[in-house]
C-alpha cells in the first residue's frame, strides 16, 4: 500500500518525455545523434537506465498513428525533413520492463480508435510484468490522417472524441476492478485456484461500448496503471480534473502555469479528490552546459537545423489545419475552429497576439523547438528556474523534454539533477519501488480494492 | 538475407508453447508450479532463457478474450479449478524481447476484435525492438464470450471470421510494405532523414477495412514478422496454405499428421509458394523422464488432478457451445453445427467415434491433457517418437507443449535436446539472429523489398 505520506513536500516529481531524436523537431541532424540506433532497443534502454541512474520518476513516449500529412495532403516534408518514424511506444515500454528495475513506464494510447478491453488488458499486464511501474497517458486522436488509417475519413470532433475518452477510461477503471485483491487461493490440495466470487463481470452498456468482462488480468502492486493526461482544453482540463493523477502541459509563462496549477488542483478537488492526487508537471526543455555561451550555442545550433516547411507540417497535423492553403510570407490565418490538438491551437494564438510572425517564422518556431518551454544555461540557472517554478505552486515537478539525445538526456542528469539533489529538491534514492511510490499517488479508490 | 540454403536437412525446428502453468488443464495443481510467480517477468524470462540456453527456434504463448464462462454461461469452474488468468501475450514477448538475445518470440492476436493498423505496427515495432524475432500467430477468435467484450453478442460465423482474417492479413502485409529498404537517407548536413519516393501508401479500401497508411514503422533485420496460423478447418487450411510460414496442429496419429503435412505442402504449392517456405510443427506433450515408470508416474498425477467439469468448461468455450445442458453421465451430443474452433470439434467427433466417451470422461480429458498428443517415457523414447514423425514426413519440427512448467520445460531441454542433438536432428548453436534464419523461411516477398 502506498500513500503520500512520509515524503518531504520540497522534492519535485521529475519525468522525462523520451523519443528517438529529442525534442528540437530538427534535432536528428544534431550530430551527436544516433540515426543508426534508433530502432534498437538497445538505444532506449540506453536512455532508460540513465533516467533510472539519476533516480527519475518515469520515461514517457507519446504516439500518433501514421506518418504527419495534413500539409498539402503530403508526407513529404514530413520525411525528408523529420526523424518521422516511430515505434509504438507502448510495445517500447514493454520492452523496456526487462531492463530497467525502477523507474515508471509511461506510454501515450489514444481512446480514439481503439478498443478499452485491449488497452485495459495490456496496461495491466505491462503493470503486472514491470512490478508496478506503468502508466498511460490517454489521448484523443488530433488528425483527419488518423482516422483514415481506421476507416474513417475525418477526426470526430473534440467534445465527441473526450465524450468517447471518458466513457473509454470508465471502462478501462471498470476492468480493472475485476478481481478483488484477495480472490486468489492458489490452494493446490484442494484444487481452488481463486474464488469466483471475488471476480466480477463489469457489464457495462453505454453509448460507445458495450463490454461484459471480466478482465483476466488481476490488479499490479500498484494497483492499476498511473493515469496521465495532457488536455488543455475546457474539455481536456475537466476530464484531467476528474481522472488523471499526473497533468503533462505546455506552460510559457510562470503566471500562466501557477494559474494552471492552481485550477487543476481546485479542479480535483471539486470532485472530491485530493489535491496531492493529482500531479502537475509541465514541460521544460532544458539546453543546459557548463557555461551559458556553450549552453547558448548549442541552442543555435539546433535552431539552425529548423525547417519551416516541416514545422508547419507537424504543426498542421496536430491541429487538423492544412497550413499549405496560406501563403508562407503572409500573417497567421485566423485558426479558431480547426478541430485538432487545442493546447497547441492556444499557444500559437499566444505568440501571434504578441509578435504577429509570419507563416514562415511559425514554421521555424516549430520546426525548432515547438514553442516548448525553453530554458538555456547553466546547471545552476536550470535549477533555479525549476526551483522557482516548483516553490511558487506552478507546478509538482517537471516532464524534462531534451532538446536531443542521447547527449541532451545525460547533460541533464549529469549536471542539473545533482544541483537539484544539492538543494533537497530532489530524491538521491527510490524509496519505493512503483511507479505510484515514487510519485506519492495514493493506491487507487476502486470498486473492489481494500 | 536469409534464405534456407545451407540448412541440414535433417534439422528439425522446435518451439515451446508457454503459459503460466503448462498444458495439462490443471497443471498448476503439480506440486513444482511457482503460482506465486505467475504474473512476474523474472518468471517468464527464466522460461525462455532455458528454450534460449537449448538453442530452440520460438517461444509461443496463445490468447483469447476474457474468462471462458459458456459453460453454463458462468467462469466459476474456470475461476475456481484452473488457471483462467492470462497475461496480454503480446505485451509478454515485448517485454521478453530485452532479456533474450536470440529465440523467436511469438504471440497469438486474434484478427476479429482488432484493427489491422495496431497490430501491423506494435508487431513491426517489436521485428526491430527484438532485431528480427517475432512471430504473431493470426487466429480468429472462437466465443460469444469474447465478442461480448467488444460490443457484440454474438460470435460472427467461422466464414466470416476467415474472410475478415484474410483481409486483415492482407491489410497488415501492406502497411509493412510502406518503406523501401533504402528509404533511409539519415544525411545531417543536407537535412535528409529519407527520401519521400520510397514511402508508400498503402491506400485499402476492402469489405471489412479502409487503412490508408504508411505505417510510420519500416521492415525489420527479418523483413517483417513471421506469420503463424494454426487452421484445421477447410478456411483455415486454405488461409494457412496461402499465407503461414509456421503451421501449428493437433496431430493425433502419425497417419493423420503426414496427411495432414502433405496436404499443407500442396495447398503451398498451390499458391505458388515454395514447400520450404511453410513448416509445419504439429504439438507435442512430452512427459519424459529418467525411466518410463517415473514418466507414467507424472502422467498418472497430472491425470489425477483433471476436473471434468472445468475440463467441459474449456471446451464449450472453444467450441462456442454450452455444453452443461446435457446430462454428464450421458453420451457426447452431437456438435457437427458449433460455430467455434473447428479443430478441436474434430478431435472430439474423432474421439466419440472411437471410445463413446460420456460427457465427463470427455471433461476428464479435457480436463487433463486436452487431447493433445502426449509422449510419455525416457528421452530415448521421446526421440523415438519425433524422429520418427520427422522422418516420416509428418512434420518440420513440433511445438513442445510442456505438461507442467518450469519443470516440464527443463526436462525436455535437460533430457530429450541433447538427445536430439546427438542424432544430428537438432542445432546445438544458433547459426542465425532473426527467427526466419532459425526456421529456415525465405526472406518475405513483398511490394517493397529488394
Amino acid at each position: 500500500m502506498t500513500s503520500s505520506q512520509g515524503r518531504k513536500p520540497e522534492e519535485m516529481r521529475l519525468g522525462v518525455f523520451l523519443d528517438a531524436a529529442g525534442h528540437y523537431a530538427s534535432a536528428w541532424r544534431h550530430p551527436s545523434t544516433p540515426t543508426d540506433r534508433f530502432f534498437r532497443l538497445e538505444y532506449y534502454r540506453q536512455l532508460a537506465r540513465t533516467a533510472e541512474r539519476a533516480k527519475l520518476d518515469v520515461v514517457f513516449f507519446s504516439d500518433r498513428y501514421g506518418l504527419p500529412d495534413r500539409y498539402g495532403d503530403s508526407f513529404r516534408a514530413t520525411v525528408t525533413a523529420l526523424h518521422c518514424t516511430k515505434l509504438d511506444p507502448f510495445t517500447l515500454i514493454a520492452a523496456l520492463s526487462g531492463v530497467t528495475e525502477r523507474i515508471g513506464l509511461a506510454a501515450t494510447v489514444s481512446t480514439s480508435f481503439t478498443e478499452p478491453f485491449h488497452v485495459a488488458r495490456q496496461f495491466a499486464s505491462l503493470d503486472l510484468l514491470s512490478g508496478g511501474r506503468s502508466a498511460w497517458n490517454i489521448v484523443t486522436s488530433t488528425s483527419d490522417g488518423e482516422a483514415r488509417n481506421f476507416g474513417g475519413e475525418r477526426l470526430p470532433d473534440h467534445d465527441a472524441r473526450y465524450e468517447r475518452a471518458r466513457e473509454f477510461v470508465e471502462v478501462a477503471g471498470g476492468l480493472w476492478d475485476s478481481w478483488e485483491n484477495d480472490a486468489f487461493v492458489f490452494d493446490k490440495q484442494a484444487g481452488v485456484y481463486a474464488e469466483a466470487d471475488k471476480v466480477h463481470y463489469l457489464h457495462h452498456r453505454g453509448k460507445h461500448f458495450h463490454v461484459r468482462g471480466p478482465l483476466d488480468v488481476p490488479g499490479s502492486p500498484q494497483g492499476r496503471p498511473v493515469l496521465i493526461q495532457a488536455g488543455a482544453s475546457e474539455a481536456g482540463r475537466d476530464f484531467a480534473a476528474g481522472t488523471a493523477e499526473v497533468i503533462f502541459s505546455a506552460q510559457p509563462t510562470l503566471d500562466g502555469a501557477r494559474s494552471f496549477y492552481a485550477d487543476m488542483k481546485a479542479g480535483a478537488a471539486s470532485y472530491g479528490r485530493s489535491p496531492d492526487a493529482i500531479k502537475v508537471m509541465p514541460g521544460m526543455m532544458p539546453i543546459v552546459a557548463a557555461t551559458e555561451a556553450e549552453a547558448r550555442e548549442t541552442e543555435a545550433m539546433l535552431a539552425e537545423f529548423a525547417d519551416p516547411v516541416a514545422g508547419l507540417a507537424i504543426l498542421s497535423d496536430q491541429i487538423n489545419y492544412d497550413l499549405s492553403v496560406h501563403p508562407l510570407d503572409g500573417p497567421v490565418p485566423e485558426l479558431s475552429e480547426v478541430s485538432g490538438m487545442q493546447s497547441r491551437l492556444q499557444l500559437v494564438a499566444k505568440l501571434t497576439r504578441s509578435d504577429s510572425p509570419t507563416l514562415r517564422q511559425l514554421g521555424r518556431f516549430y520546426g525548432g523547438s515547438r514553442l516548448h518551454r525553453k530554458v538555456v544555461g547553466t546547471p545552476v540557472q536550470v535549477a533555479d528556474f525549476m526551483e522557482e517554478w516548483f516553490r511558487q505552486e506552478a507546478c509538482d515537478g517537471f516532464n524534462i523534454m531534451p532538446p536531443y539525445l542521447p547527449d541532451g538526456l545525460d547533460k541533464f542528469t549529469e549536471l542539473v539533477v545533482p544541483e537539484l539533489q544539492n538543494r533537497g529538491l530532489f530524491r538521491t534514492e527510490y524509496d519505493g519501488s512503483t511507479l505510484r511510490e515514487h510519485l506519492g499517488l495514493p493506491w487507487p479508490a476502486g470498486r473492489n480494492r481494500t
